[in-house]
């Protein structure tokens, strides 16, 4: 039995809790929240503390907050020479406290309060300081994830830019779709199987196989056609930008 | 049975071939192809033709050639006041020639010749000039989808537009984060689950409300860390423009 801490209460921090608390293999100890009400629905009232001075002993503590709160949080534990991880895909594992074993438990996923989630796909990116601490987060990882990989700071800051270009910016794309669609009075319902699938197919080609429409053609009459129908210069100027991305590419090979 | 004539032989009108061929209730009657050797493996030899002058008599010809040639193959048809549909998202119904009746039958999906596909699943958007083509052309569509829609060529325009940010561009962003992973030796395997989440994630919440990451929480210390990783200038503007529209967007809200 592995004995955890969760440090905060945000998306990625109750996503945590759920997957620990089904496992079998893992116990979790506490989990310190600011506001205690937001992770009162997941774990029993004993276990949630707001004092630092309330904290127990576990094998590992996870600190799940915002990036910019991670070397403060971590610099106000009361403990030393405890494994400590923070959950971010861009802090470096060297800005934890050097009170503690530093490491790094970072769930590459986009994880919303309000959507629940297989936690056995998400891919977890793990860093330690040391062997024995990186065998510890090992069995922690596996026993909630079939998707386990060790990264380093370096892989993981580049991981993390990938991973906005793929997932934040994506969903971006889909938000400018559906403001298109509302102009027009067309349902965006209509374009959702076109996302999933167009999400799937890079399961088996790459991206660069998987690429298709106007820009890929240079097919400059239906480019122009889509910029004279876009009356919004912020959908014009990205219209543009991403067109000439595919076709340089295009140019490359 | 509606009896269907297939001109073209590309992506589209290969999934719709096969579509076709599946039905009981539709019968194919020919497949009008350049090079008879692109379609050999979807249809029995003597239903492929290459001549204007072989054309059977059909209910219903459908024109799947690139948007630029449809009306010149539309044109050269031989025949008047038969219903001829293109499958183009692009061209304007109008863009088909008056000898015949005009209608369009696009499949708002990317369709790729080496990716099977359940048609089923296809949104299908239909126009017609009048209501009986537009019944029979109802008809076709719910034979072989379960989604069929009746959209107009200005809808349809827009849809198009569309679906080229939300599965074009979201396409090339995924190969920017591939070269990004490339670049730093890290398999791009492991953000798939991330890719297929955030496609399935606006299945339940508006792309707006899924929106997450640096960009959206205004958090300027990742972003410039991630400028600052970034290597390609034209990864960069992307990456600039793409931030700047997230943040925009917040501010309007």
């Amino acid at each position: 039995m592995i004995s955890i801490t969760i440090i905060g209460s945000g998306n990625v921090a109750q996503h945590l809790i759920n997957a620990i608390s089904k496992c079998d293999t893992l116990e979790l100890v506490q989990v310190f929240a600011r506001n205690k009400d937001s992770v009162a629905h997941l774990a029993a009232q004993e276990k949630i503390i707001s004092d630092a001075s309330q904290f127990k002993d576990a094998d590992l503590y996870i600190i799940s907050v915002a990036d910019d709160a991670i070397p403060s949080v971590a610099a106000m534990l009361p403990f030393q020479n405890k494994l400590v991880a923070h959950t971010s895909g861009s802090v470096a594992m060297a800005d934890l406290s050097n009170e503690n074993r530093k490491a790094v438990f970072y769930p590459l996923q986009t994880l919303s309060k309000n959507k629940d989630i297989n936690f056995k796909e998400v891919p977890l990116c793990l860093e330690a300081e040391n062997e024995s601490d990186l065998e510890l987060l090992k069995k922690v990882a596996n026993a909630i994830s079939d998707k386990v990989f060790e990264i380093n700071s370096e892989q993981r800051k580049s991981l993390h830019v990938s991973a906005v270009f793929v997932s934040n910016f994506v969903n971006h794309l889909y938000h400018i779709g559906n403001e298109i669609c509302n102009e027009h009075n067309v349902p965006f319902d209509i374009l959702k199987p076109l996302i999933i699938e167009t999400a799937h197919k890079i399961e088996t080609l790459s991206p660069q196989d998987a690429q298709t429409g106007p820009a890929k053609r240079k097919d400059t009459t239906t480019i122009n056609k889509h910029l004279a129908l876009l009356s919004d210069e912020n959908q014009k100027e990205i219209y543009k930008l991403l067109t000439k991305s595919i076709i340089d590419n295009g140019k490359k090979l």
